[in-house]
C-alpha cells in the first residue's frame, strides 16, 4: 500500500485527491492515512491541505529503487534498479546482473560498500548513506577496443549532473575522477567483459563522496566531498538521474558517432589538466602540456614542438596529481 | 600410492625398478605390485623386465590433471591443471579461477562440455572424451586493445601443434578457427575481463575436435576431426602439452614485442585465407583478396588497387567459408 501510494506522489506534479487514491486502490481512508503516517516516519515531507489533498515536499535521501525509478527521466538508462543496503562492490553485484539478458541500463546502487573497489583492485571507501556507489550495466554494440572511451562519456555526463545540482565547478581529472577545487570527489572504475570483436557486456561503477563529513588524514589534503566544498547536504538520488540524464544522452551522441567528436568541445571545457603538466611513462620520462583528448580519448600532449598522444596507462597519474 | 609411482614411471625416462620405488616411497613390494594392477587396469601400458624395473609404453587417452602435468614441458602455461569430468564450459569455470590471484597459466580441461560456448553466445558441440575442451587462463602486461591478438597467437600455436602430432596439414581460418581439408577442426573463444587501460585476465578457450567419429547432418560438410581426416585416433594429452609449448614460446615473443611482428611471417604461411577472396560488411559491400595478415592481427585485403585492414567483425565468417 505504501509503495502504490508513494508511487502516486510521485508521479503527481501537483496535490493528489486522498478521495483519488482510495478509488484508484480501492482501499479505505484510514488505509491512506496509515501510509502517509509511515511515509513521514521515513523522512518523506507531506504536504495535506483540505479540499486539495496531498503534496510530496521533499523525499529522504534515498538511493532505493522506488527513490530513483520514481523521478529519473531517462528512456533505458536507469530505469530499473536493483538496490541493496549493503554489498561488497556494486561492480561485483553488477558483473553478476550482467551475465542476464536484458540487463542493459540496470542500475545496482547500495548504501554502503565494504569492500570498494578502485581501479587495479585499490580500495574504495564508501562510507554508508553519505555517497552515490552505483554500477550502471551498457551493453553497447561498439568495437571493443572502444570501450575505455566510455568512461569519458561517462566522466562528462557526472561532471555536468554536480556542476547543476550542487552549483560547484566540477572538472574532470583525465581519464576518471571529478575534482571540485582540486579534490577528488569522483572516481569512476569501468569494467569490460568481451569477446574478440564483442562487447558482451560493460559496467560502468561510480563512486561520488555527497554527504562525506570527514576523510582520513592520510587523504584529506586530495579528497573531498560535494557537501563539504559547497556547505550544503545534496540530494543524492536527485543527482543520479541527472547524472544519468546526461549519461543516455552522451552515450547516443557517442554511439551514433562511434567515436568522442561531436563530445570532444564540452569535453575539454571539464578537463582540468587542459594546460597543466604532465608525466608521460616510458623508457624515456617525458614531461609536456596537456592540450586536450582527441576523439578516440587519448589525451593529446605538447612535448617541446610536437603533440603527441598518450593513453591512460602511459600518463602519471601521480604526476598529474601533483600539477592539478 | 597409485598416483605417486605413476609420477615416478612419468618421470622415468626409463625402466625403473620396483626395488627403487619401494624405498622411495617406503612401501611394500606387494604395494608397488598393486598399484601397476591399477594402472594397468585403467588403460596404461606398462611393460615389466626382471632386472630392469618396469616402464610405461602408453598412457591412456586422459586429459586429467596428472596426465598433463606430468608430460607438459613448459615454464608457466599449463603446469597447473584444473580437470573436471564435466562441465557447462571450460570458459565458465576459468573465469571464475581467473579472479583469484595467482590462476595466471592455469589450464581447465573436461571430458565433456554440456553446453560449450562459439562466438557471440553461439553453442559448441563438445561430446564425452573425444575432444580437447580446454581454457587457459592469462594475466598479461598488455594494453587490453592488444588482447584481441592473443587469439591470433593461440591459433598459430594450435595449427603447429596439430601438424606437429598428426602430420595433417593445419591451417588457420583468421581469426579464430583452423582448419583441415578445409573443414573446422577446431574454434577459439577468447574473453578478456579489463579496466579503462588494464587486463584482469584473459582466458582462452580452446576446442578441438580430436577423436570425434560423426557430425551431425547439417555440419558435416564444414566441421570435422583430426581422426576423420587422418584415418588415426590422436592422444589427447599429448596434444594439449605440444600446442601449449608452442603457445607458451609465441606467447613470449609477443609480449615482447608488443605486437605480431615476430610472429607475422610465420603465421602467414598458416593462412588458409591468403589469397583467397573474402567479403567485407560495412555501408558498401566490398569484396577483396586477403594477402595475410598486419602487426596487429588486422587483416590486409586487397580491394581494387587498394590495400585495406580490417578487424574481424568487419569481415563475413560466411564470406570466408564460401570461398575456403
Amino acid at each position: 500500500m505504501r509503495s502504490e501510494i508513494l508511487k502516486i506522489l510521485l508521479e503527481g506534479n501537483n496535490y493528489v485527491s486522498g478521495q483519488k487514491m482510495c478509488e484508484e486502490l480501492h482501499v479505505s481512508r484510514t488505509a491512506v492515512w496509515k501510509a502517509m503516517n509511515q511515509l513521514k516516519d521515513e523522512g518523506y515531507e507531506i504536504e495535506s491541505v483540505t479540499n486539495k489533498g496531498y503534496r510530496i515536499i521533499s523525499c529522504p535521501d534515498l538511493v532505493t529503487q522506488e527513490a530513483i525509478e520514481g523521478k529519473i527521466k531517462t528512456r533505458v538508462l536507469g530505469k530499473r534498479v536493483h538496490y541493496q543496503m549493503e554489498v561488497g562492490s556494486t561492480n561485483t553485484v553488477a558483473k553478476q546482473f550482467a551475465e542476464e539478458k536484458n540487463s542493459h541500463g540496470l542500475l545496482v546502487t547500495a548504501d554502503l560498500q565494504n569492500s570498494g573497489k578502485g581501479r587495479r583492485g585499490r580500495s574504495w571507501v564508501s562510507p554508508k548513506e553519505s555517497g552515490i556507489w552505483m554500477t550502471l550495466i551498457l551493453k553497447p554494440e561498439l568495437d571493443p577496443r572502444n570501450a575505455s572511451m566510455l568512461t569519458l562519456v561517462a566522466a562528462l555526463a557526472v561532471a555536468k549532473g554536480i556542476c547543476e545540482v550542487t552549483k560547484l565547478d566540477a572538472k574532470i581529472k583525465w581519464p576518471n575522477d571529478i575534482v571540485v577545487n582540486k579534490k577528488k570527489v569522483c572516481g569512476i572504475l569501468t569494467e569490460m567483459n568481451a569477446e574478440l570483436d564483442f562487447i558482451n557486456y560493460v559496467v560502468v561503477g561510480i563512486g561520488i563522496n555527497v554527504n562525506v563529513t570527514k576523510f582520513p588524514d592520510e587523504i584529506k589534503e586530495i579528497a573531498s566531498s560535494l557537501y563539504l566544498e559547497s556547505g550544503n547536504r545534496i540530494n543524492r538520488s536527485e543527482l543520479i538521474c541527472k547524472a544519468l540524464e546526461y549519461f543516455e544522452e552522451y552515450y547516443e551522441t557517442f554511439l551514433n558517432a562511434g567515436n568522442l567528436s561531436s563530445l570532444l568541445e564540452e569535453y575539454n571545457t571539464f578537463l582540468i589538466n587542459k594546460g597543466k603538466m604532465v608525466k608521460i611513462l616510458g623508457e624515456t620520462q617525458l614531461v609536456g602540456t596537456a592540450k586536450g583528448i582527441n576523439d578516440k580519448g587519448e589525451l593529446i600532449v605538447t612535448v617541446g614542438d610536437e603533440d603527441i598522444t598518450v593513453m591512460s596507462g602511459e600518463v602519471s597519474v601521480r604526476g598529474l596529481y601533483e600539477y592539478v
